[in-house]
């Protein structure tokens, strides 16, 4: 029964990435016109299957399916329709065509619970330089500051959503019910665990919380040919050794990780001994405890080696975003979910950052990943297995029964 | 006697370091206005000494002091007049005006040879992209190709020599003369070996061959948060586990530096892990079978740690220039000059190229290095201290006695 809805939804995905903001890629940023023409798709769809549809204050398009009774708990799911630059067709828009597809194979089974469908504006923030303005808004944590963010035109946020046909003065009205059962998001998982462990699904217990940092090594710009090896304060050898440091280091914290994903060297001549070095480094665990152990002996191994080579060692924190972890009960009902479907699954913890760590500041949230091939994430070559997306469906499907409650009358 | 040489000496260096191109730096191409002044100010002091002055057709600026008899063979003396960008008062111009100031302290001796003072229109070879331009043309390998290399402007080596009043077209007159004795050029060390072993001077035996090569690491670019440590193909990771070997095989070899002075990662951004990573290398040694097997040895290692870590390494050799060694008779006379004025010296090799390296292919050379406080070239906190330069100056006058003959009548 799922494998032709799992087609459908991989069909459904792969015609919408076809509304970008740059022809032969997939770009969409938030409240722009492909973004409308995904929500006209969408809306359609929605439409069709009796849900109430609307645009929200945040651009968030909404499609709601009504419980057999009043007043009734709202349970949420969705994800975001906003991608990167030259994105794939699954990050995001999949969990909202998963919602889609889940409420559609509910037919008219009577439920207690309200069904929302919410497809997010924003998450990735490329459009105006920070990420979940859609989710954000949701919780009502959208404020002044969020609304006077311009884009790279000059646009701001505010304009963007009235030009959009969004009420940025509804907010309040807009927010998340105070009587939430919570909110279950499916997304591709954006790395190559559940492909090696050779799983369909993961179920997220943590996202991980980060540390985001700029680590300089300074030394002596000297001659390449005429400095010997023992009189040098070479930066790019003191920051070389480091990054080994890190890697080892991180390697040997079970679930952490460490990243040197930009380096540059000054003054960076083939001929010339580097008189400094700096390296981002990008660090992440879903115990903040453990993740400020690691970022503390980072810093402690920067200093050493820095004394040990004559060089000067300067840590500047970017940012110390913690671990979010999803609600117990939540997750229970979605591994029930998984097991009445037969599927094997993986407890796992999320590297990235999603809309439901937005929401766990508001409502019990649980996730859902689903194998992403060759681990590729923001990449036009990202792709899901109809399989593996049919398994997401049932899941759904046993899922939000529980959860919303089905009425054998 | 030499003291006050020497403090005349680097009160010259200093004075003639405000000819530049860009005021308050001391920044000095090749056939530029303020080379001009240079050319002006020391020619006034070559007049006053009753040498022969002339501009040749590479714009080097030539005094001759004619021998005592005719015909005669020619000792030549000298250095470069051009600097680098924000260069400091010494580097090139100190050989040139160290030849004047030994001269002047010949007075009227008369000797049995010609001494012929040098300064090179350009070694550092800024203006036109390639080094050692006066002494190419020199010894007579200025060609058509190198004639019609462009400036920054647009303007032709060619033109450039007509405007300055060089003649191009008349090269062959202006060649190195068949019957030279030699040439000895004196330079700061740019570097910081006498400094460590508290010597005044250097001379040098070798002029180092140089390996310059472009080393590539390609791996995957991956999400930083998603994907495990052990799933990494990182390229930033491999590099610098490479830099970390490179620079251990360099310190294990006597005599040897191996030099990676810049670094970048693509995509370079600090969540993802960098697909790739270009790092420069730079490695030098007097004997050019020693240097081609640590770069053969480097190889291996960018390959072995490729493969280990699923990388692919790629290697793009970008220069490789031989060793020179200097003329032992004239190095020979250069020691006894040395040990005549009492002086304290250490044989060493050049990591840095000079006009000697070039002029070794048409005659004797042999090369003394004055210590470079603090190792520092290239800067303009480069300097020189005046019992150095005296003592320079002295070992110069002994040189050039013994080299040119004084006949005693």
């Amino acid at each position: 029964m799922f494998e032709a809805r799992a087609a459908n939804v991989i069909d459904w995905c792969r015609r919408l990435s076809a509304h970008t903001e740059v022809p032969g890629t997939i770009t969409r940023g938030c409240l722009t016109a492909p973004m409308r023409l995904v929500h006209r798709d969408l809306m359609d769809w929605m439409t069709r299957l009796g849900l109430s549809v609307r645009i929200d204050a945040a651009g968030n398009l909404r499609g709601r399916r009504a419980a057999a009774t009043t007043p009734a708990a709202t349970l949420y799911l969705g994800s975001h329709l906003d991608t990167v630059p030259d994105a794939g067709a699954f990050d995001g828009i999949l969990g909202v065509v998963w919602a889609l597809a889940v409420v559609e194979s509910l037919g008219r089974t009577p439920l207690a619970a309200n069904v929302e469908i919410l497809g997010f504006s924003d998450e990735e923030g490329v459009r105006f330089g920070t990420p979940f303005i859609g989710s954000r808004t949701f919780i009502g944590t959208c404020d002044e500051e969020l609304l006077a963010r311009r884009d790279a035109s000059g646009v701001s946020l505010r304009d963007a959503l009235v030009a959009f046909g969004a009420d940025p003065f509804d907010r309040d009205a807009d927010m998340a019910e105070a009587v939430a059962i919570g909110y279950l998001e499916c997304h591709i998982e954006q790395g190559p665990v559940l492909e090696h462990l050779d799983r369909p699904l993961g179920i997220v217990e943590h996202i991980v919380g980060q540390t985001r940092a700029d680590v300089t090594f300074r030394g002596l710009a000297r001659h390449a040919g005429t400095t010997p090896m023992h009189l040098r304060h070479d930066a790019v050898a003191g920051a070389a050794e480091w990054i080994v440091e890190a890697e080892q280091l991180a390697r040997k914290t079970p679930g952490a990780v460490a990243t040197v994903g930009r380096i540059g060297a000054e003054p960076g001549a083939v001929n010339v001994v580097a008189g400094s070095c700096r390296a981002s480094v990008d660090v992440r665990h879903a115990s903040d405890a453990t993740r400020h152990a690691i970022v503390a002996r980072l810093r402690e191994a920067a200093d050493h080696i820095a004394r040990r080579r004559g060089l000067m060692a300067a840590w500047v924190d970017q940012l110390d975003q913690p671990a979010v972890t999803m609600d117990a009960e939540m997750t229970a009902a979605l591994v029930r979910g998984v097991e009445s479907a037969g599927m094997s699954f993986e407890r796992m913890t999320s590297g990235a950052g999603h809309d439901a760590m937005v929401l766990a500041a508001h409502m019990p949230v649980a996730m859902l990943f689903v194998r992403s091939p060759g681990g590729i994430s923001h990449h036009p070559d990202e792709s899901v297995r109809v399989e593996d997306v049919a398994a997401a469906l049932a899941a759904g499907h046993h899922c939000v029964l529980d959860l919303a409650g089905a009425l054998h009358g």
